[in-house]
Formats: C-alpha cells, sequence, structure tokens
C-alpha cells in the first residue's frame, strides 16, 4: 500500500467517523432553538410567580394573570377573546405568555415597550382585572407573607407598583419551552421529525411563512400587516400599530404572533376567529402569500407546527400568603 | 438490697426512663390528627386532577373546580360568595375543598353524599359552571389526550360523567393536609405550640367548641344549628339542612365546618359575613355558647386556629391535553 493510498484511506475513515458528529452540528435555520431560562434572582421569580396567580390583584379577587394567560393551557386562555370583570368580553385574543420574552415588544400593538411594562396593564384595565394600582400595592403591603417576600427580593421590605410588575415580569422570563421535538431536530436529531413533518417545515420555509414567523420564538419579532394580498376579513375593530404610533400605514399591522406551542394556544388571529391550526394555515396562505395549499399541503404544514410544542413550564402550584385582618377584601360586586 | 427494694428501685428506674416515651405518646383529644392521603390508583388522580383545573368544564371556558376551590388559597377562593357563569353571585360561599372528604356529606345543607355527588353539581348548575354533563363529556370525548388517560384510568376509553366525577373525586381524596403544628403537638411535641396557642387551645375545649368542631377535620361530622342562644342575623336566605330533609326542625342547620387550614379560608360562615377569625370567634362564641369573650381570650383562641393549618397540596401544575379540531368551543358570550 502506497503512502498515499494509506492517507486517502484514513482520510475516508476519518470522514466516516466524523459524519455522524456532523450531522448533530446545529443546523442554520431561520427558526432557532430556544434556550432554557437562566434564573439570577430566585427569590424574585418565586415572588413573581405569587404574583402571577395572586387574584387578589383584581377588584374582584376572581381574576388573575394565569386568569388568561392559563399556564396548565399553553399560557393563553383559549377563549376568542377573554373575560374580564363583571364579565366582560375583551377587545382582542389573549396571547400566549411563553416566550413572551423574546417578543419586541407587547400586546398585539406593541403598545408596551417591555413585559414589566405590560404586567401593570390589565391590572388597572378596567375591563380587565378593574383595580388601580394603588389598591393593589395596599393590598400586598397588609399581606405579612408578601412583606417577608418583597424584602427577600428585594433586599427592602418596601412595595410599590414597580416592584410587582418587575417580579411578575421576572418571572414570566422564566416562561421559555425549550426541547420541541423541532428544536431536537433542529440540534441534529434526524429522528425528531417525520418526513410529513420535515416536508411541512420545508413548505413553511419555500412558501415564504419564515420572512415573519422566524428567530427563536418563530414569530414576536416584529409588525407586519394583516391581509398583504387580500384584505383580511373581521367584525374586530382594532387597528394594531396605528394605535400607538398614529401613523396610517401601521393600520392593521399587528405584532407577529410566536409559532411556539401553537397546538395548545387555539384559537388563533388577534380576534381569535380561526378555531385550527388547518384554517389558519389556510388564511394565512391566502391573504399574506396569495397561495391556496391543497388539504395535503395544509396537513403538512400543520404536523410540522405541532412539533413547535416544548417543555412547559414545571412548577408546584403556589401557596398564596393569606390575607390579614387589615387587608381591604375584594369587592367583586360592587 | 433486698429483692423487694430491687424491683422497686428496677421499677422507678424504668418509670423514669419510660416518662419521655410517654410524653411521645399520642395525646387524646377531642380534635385527632390528619393521616396523609394514601393513593392506590394513581392514574385516576392525575387524571382528576386535570379535570379538577380543566375549565373546558364549563360553559365558558373560563371557571374551573379551582376556579373556587383554589388550591393555591387554601382550597376555597376567599370570596363572601363565588362568581359564577356571567358574573352571577353564588348563593353562598364556598366551602373549602381541603380535607372534604372527612365530611358527612357534602355542601352547607350536605345534599351530596358524597364527594362525587358533589362534583356533578356545580358543573350543571346554572349559576356556577352552566354546562351540562353531557356537553362536558362530549367536550372531553374529543381530546385525545383525554381519551388516554380516561383507557389508563379505567381501564377502557370510554368517557361518562360517572367516570368524571369519580376520577374529581378521587382527587379530591388526596387534598389532606397532615402535619399541621397542632397535630405536631398531639402527636407528643410540646414545644409544637406556643403557651398562647395551648391556652386558646384549653380555652376551645372549655368552652365547649369541640361540642362541633372535632375530629380530624374539627367539623364536618354534622349538622348543627347556626344560632343555638341567640339568632343568627343574615340576609342570606339559605335554611340549611331543611331544604333536603323538608323538616322545620332542620331550619338553619348546616354543616359545621372544618377549622382545618381555617387561616386560609376567610371570609367564615355560610354567608361569608365574617371577614376575620377574631370576628368568627366572637359570633360563635355568643351565639352557639351564649359567652363573651375577653379580647385577650379571643386572641388565645385565634392564635390556637391558625396551627391548624397543615401542609398544603404539593404537586406540578397540570398541563392540560388540548382540544381537537373537533372540540366544541366554548361560549362564554352566548
Amino acid at each position: 500500500m502506497s503512502r498515499h493510498v494509506y492517507a486517502t484511506s484514513l482520510a475516508l475513515c476519518l470522514a466516516g467517523w466524523a459524519l455522524p458528529l456532523l450531522a448533530q452540528a446545529p443546523r442554520s435555520e431561520p427558526i432557532t432553538p430556544i434556550a432554557p431560562a437562566t434564573i439570577t434572582r430566585p427569590a424574585l421569580v418565586e415572588l413573581g410567580k405569587k404574583l402571577y396567580f395572586d387574584p387578589r390583584l383584581s377588584k374582584s379577587g376572581f381574576i388573575s394573570c394565569n386568569s388568561c394567560h392559563n399556564l396548565s393551557m399553553g399560557g393563553s386562555d383559549n377563549l376568542a377573546t377573554s373575560i374580564g370583570h363583571n364579565w366582560q368580553k375583551g377587545p382582542i385574543n389573549a396571547p400566549t405568555v411563553l416566550n413572551s420574552s423574546m417578543n419586541v415588544a407587547q400586546f398585539w400593538d406593541g403598545r408596551a415597550a417591555t413585559l414589566k411594562a405590560q404586567a401593570g396593564g390589565p391590572i388597572a384595565n378596567p375591563g380587565e382585572m378593574a383595580f388601580t394600582h394603588e389598591l393593589a400595592v395596599e393590598v400586598l403591603s397588609t399581606i405579612p407573607g408578601y412583606v417577608t417576600e418583597f424584602q427577600q427580593a428585594f433586599g427592602t421590605p418596601a412595595i410599590d407598583i414597580d416592584r410587582v410588575t418587575g417580579a411578575i415580569a421576572a418571572f414570566e422570563e422564566t416562561l421559555v419551552t425549550p426541547n420541541s421535538r423541532f428544536d431536537k431536530w433542529l440540534g441534529g436529531d434526524k429522528r425528531a421529525l417525520s418526513l410529513e413533518e420535515q416536508r411541512g417545515y420545508d413548505l413553511f420555509k419555500a412558501s415564504g411563512c419564515t420572512a415573519c414567523h422566524n428567530g427563536p420564538a418563530a414569530g414576536g419579532a416584529s409588525f407586519r400587516k394583516m391581509g398583504v394580498v387580500e384584505p383580511y376579513r373581521t367584525d374586530n375593530p382594532a387597528e394594531g400599530r396605528m394605535a400607538v404610533t398614529g401613523k396610517d400605514a401601521d393600520r392593521f399591522n399587528f405584532k407577529v404572533p410566536t409559532l411556539r406551542n401553537v397546538e395548545l394556544t387555539y384559537p388563533y388571529f388577534h380576534d381569535g376567529a380561526a378555531n385550527t391550526l388547518a384554517e389558519s394555515v389556510e388564511v394565512m396562505g391566502r391573504i399574506q402569500l396569495g397561495r391556496r395549499y391543497t388539504a395535503a399541503e395544509t396537513a403538512s404544514i400543520v404536523a410540522f407546527l405541532k412539533t413547535l410544542t416544548g417543555d412547559q413550564p414545571r412548577f408546584a402550584i403556589p401557596q398564596l400568603p393569606p390575607s390579614s385582618d387589615a387587608t381591604p377584601r375584594p369587592q367583586p360586586f360592587k
């Protein structure tokens, strides 16, 4: 065996050995993996978790963050629009809280720049929790268990709305959903997706869906017009981003929703009008991309979308500290 | 040393050695310890836990068992009376689900003999979840994840209301709260209660409170008249046990509520009119026992009552199986 032949054989041999390793390397794709949450301030997160589940942040004592962003149900309420104080009908579909830390801004129209800014909104919205920041802080300040937890989380026991929303946001930042089958496939596990699911992903990319639904959250990164090729017909009066910018060009521009865990976050669109993934894919293809998918194509894309369901939040149900004799009582019927 | 003297010394010696052991022996008291739950059918309990948290058992898709018997809040909603479908005001205070398996019967008037019989009530009550058993079963039957879990829990995948309520009841039977400080004291740990708390318990017994509040749940075992010595004044029209038996003698007879975790289950009484433990102790002493406690006596009894808070349910928030395209959608506003 000449030296040349030997070297070639060695190279082939090494290549054969290296191939499975190369297959394990992360793919470069428009949708990227979700990293697990890193918790740097556990006391703050624990406090925020309790506040997230605490209906005493509402006038009625009945509605908590978790009522409409239910962590047993994909971080959503699975209703077209939510139910607020006194059974008021909400104006828009409640977006999932899962992976919301990756959003460019919060709410469909992006009117809150951060999760912290968002968290104060529903508490004081007369159609949602119908409370005030002042009353919420007064309630919490009379609960000894909370005073202790604010001390632990912030170093001093003072309670104000800034700390309340900061704690809720810190908890919400932990609500990421890594390890979906799609992420495993991205990480190199070819068997994580079926051929049907891979076909669906290929079609999803080839059709142009990833122009908007990209990044780790497969959405959430930009505002886009609902109805590019064909107008979207809805009774919902929401005008999207224009409500924030005042610019007519932003009319019907909505934040692109994340597709992570989309199997769990039905119904779809800002008006909650689409009950199924198949219907959503059909409508999106038609009004955004000018494309009419066959039933088989739609089924493939739906199969792919269901691979985006990741690890759901896993923690023990929080135990809320009891009110004291001094705590103002909820007023559900006044 | 005579044989007699030796034997006496030995007996004394043994007695001295045995005394600490005797101190560890369980006390014989009218309130007895709560035993931890024994789970014999884990798949059934897991299914029941999901159903307990699932708002799809309501017409609105918004109200679950946990809405009014919130396991983050002592198994209650901490409201005078609950909020039902379309924000209807409930007729009576929602009793805690904790330790409810020890009740002689369910509801304040005992109209359900078992937890299983109780569980079907709110689902079909137009003022609560406002659904029907038939529609609830139809919803669950279209959810593949539930079909699998019914198969695992019962051996066959059939879903009917009998299985639904049976699973919920099986979960509720696990919601016991052992290891309260009072139970540790009962078990012989003298330091588990402060002197003030022990004084409160002594007064609680000496006043006659344990005539009704006895057994492991410190209540729940009998129906008693509200207002024995003095009438109880309330706007609440509930007539208690008479609604079930039709007997005039049962008017205002209500099931004695458990005092376990009573620190967490405010407000108190069937009408939820008493906001604090101190107020409850004052009213009960006066109208049931003809006794006017001093402020110090009331404070001691309240201190004792707070030692009845046991281990709260501890489990990961359940993840509910998603609806399928065939699942009927909630109708919150129709």
